[in-house]
């Protein structure tokens, strides 16, 4: 093992995703068993200490491939280097916020942490965001990084995509491994659109084996709300499945999709199907060597292309909540 | 990917040493990439809702390999056809609890949980015991198991031999791959003792390297102490780290453990090193394919030998408090 280590950022290191991520990340899942990793760990001042034990943990694994731990509240040190950064902090929704009050503190924290990466992480860094409002906060991020390709800058929607997958192997009696082109559009939100129209179960298309009705009266809402469900039954939101999704995000984008299949990710629309430019939207992308591509040419019928429109509707308007934002 | 599943029960399911070890289970991490695995999560019926948001967070990764998840507070349900058992779940100290009321307390569980893999797991079972006291958890489980191998149980002393590897990798500055033939003897407990008379860093003798002094008087009560450090930082126990060692020991137990290298596994004592039989005494062991031998020969010094007696001793004085239950 001569490759020389990749550093990897890691925001609201202190919080329950990245406990579950970092572990993983460490033990090679991200990159594989060949390559050395580093690992900087970023949360808030108070978090620290609680921090520390997080990292005498990851001491404890004895990890052949973890190469060094920084903990750092100051983003300068945090980012600096950073081949890749996962974000998962974010400020969670207080009581009696609105929507647009959360964007807006968000975005107080998206916009500093997108210039630090601009002007301290590596010229090739690959970033995903995935604290909510994961899209938004995408974007912020990437206004603050001129300098930096906006391609380097992703929102998380693996989730929702892993979610259907799972669900439409369960309904089709497939293994999930088969369950192909999936595609989730849109806003990592209620509004999203969980698309069957291209996917495949064993090579049948889903469509023909479940049915309109049931994909839009059941698996939709069900995608849609499966979050909340998960915290109602928990008692705390997802947080394996979310740094499970993470990972493959990822590892996908470094490593490659799947010949013939793709992947969910959010990425800054080029105005591909008609959605707006200037939002960070879900899109079906195959990736190759750290680059993607947004899958191009697949049909929508009229229900398909109004639910994207819903969705670029919804992500404009954050768009215009956080506007001063976006200098 | 033809090979059967295989069925991996995990007691202590909902708990968070758990939580953190069987996503990286689902992931391949214990058997293997061509190895489909089941789950069987075992908890106490109160536990069984926020079990049920788990399960949906294992649904909601897709695990290629994951073919089954089944939640049970039901022994005879929950290991059944086991061919590996994670006993994660103990009963914690509560405020004002003696030692001895523990161990007691904690008989109760691991007698009826011995006896029910003795009666519904696979013959070729595997069972590691993680919650504490780990030692004589599992003597008391596998003495209610009269139909198996006492050598298909085992405690884990693996999170301390790794701590060790760890900070001796740190002292040397050497890489943590490089430490080998660490040994962890006795009880789980603040009592055992962390040898490094064989140890080797890079191939020479830590020994050399570090001195009589610190070992004794820094690296020893530094590992015996580490688990209450990681409490007092995190404000909450290890988790990640425990889980990862139990995984280790999993793995290295059934797939085998480097030539010329070791581990620390707590076994049924057979006399090795003087060890009084019918005591659960975490030895240096070489395995391969799922049997385990304790390595012979090794020399202790006189301090190292008094260690052992006191380990022994305080291992003997636990299964006098659970005489009872030997029966």
């Amino acid at each position: 093992m001569t490759n020389p280590p990749k550093r990897i950022a890691i925001t609201g290191a202190a919080g329950n995703i990245a406990y579950q991520a970092m572990f993983r990340i460490a033990a090679g899942e991200f990159l594989g068993d060949q390559q050395p990793v580093a690992l900087n760990l970023i949360d808030i001042p108070p978090a620290m200490p609680s921090l520390g034990g997080t990292a005498m943990e990851l001491e404890d694994c004895a990890f052949p491939l973890l190469r060094d731990v920084l903990l750092s509240d100051d983003l300068e040190k945090g980012f600096g280097d950073a081949d890749y950064v996962f974000m998962f902090g974010a400020r969670p929704r207080g009581k009696g916020m609105e929507r647009s009050d959360l964007i807006q503190e968000n975005g107080k924290i998206f916009g500093p942490q997108g210039k630090a990466i601009n002007d301290f992480s590596s010229r090739d860094v690959r970033v995903l965001v995935i604290g909510n409002p994961a899209n938004t906060n995408a974007l912020i991020a990437l206004h603050h990084a001129p300098d930096l390709d906006p391609r380097q800058f992703s929102a998380m929607t693996r989730l929702d995509h892993e979610r259907s997958r799972s669900q439409l192997a369960a309904r089709t009696d497939q293994p999930v491994a088969n369950i192909a082109r999936m595609t989730v559009w849109g806003n990592h939100s209620p509004k999203m659109y969980p698309d069957i129209g291209y996917c495949t179960a064993s090579g049948t298309p889903v469509r023909e084996l479940v049915g309109t009705d049931w994909h839009r009266e059941e698996f939709m809402p069900g995608i849609q709300q499966r979050g909340a469900k998960v915290i109602e039954a928990r008692g705390a939101s997802s947080a394996a499945s979310a740094a499970n999704a993470a990972i493959l995000h990822m590892r996908d984008w470094v490593q490659g999709t799947p010949k013939n299949d793709w992947v969910s990710m959010s990425v800054l629309s080029d105005g591909s199907y008609g959605v707006a430019e200037g939002i960070v939207f879900s899109f079906p992308c195959q990736c190759s060597e750290s680059e993607h591509a947004i899958v191009p040419g697949l049909e929508l019928d009229a229900f398909g292309r109004e639910q994207l429109k819903a969705n670029e509707a919804e992500l404009l308007s954050e768009r215009e909540t956080i506007a001063d934002l976006l200098s």
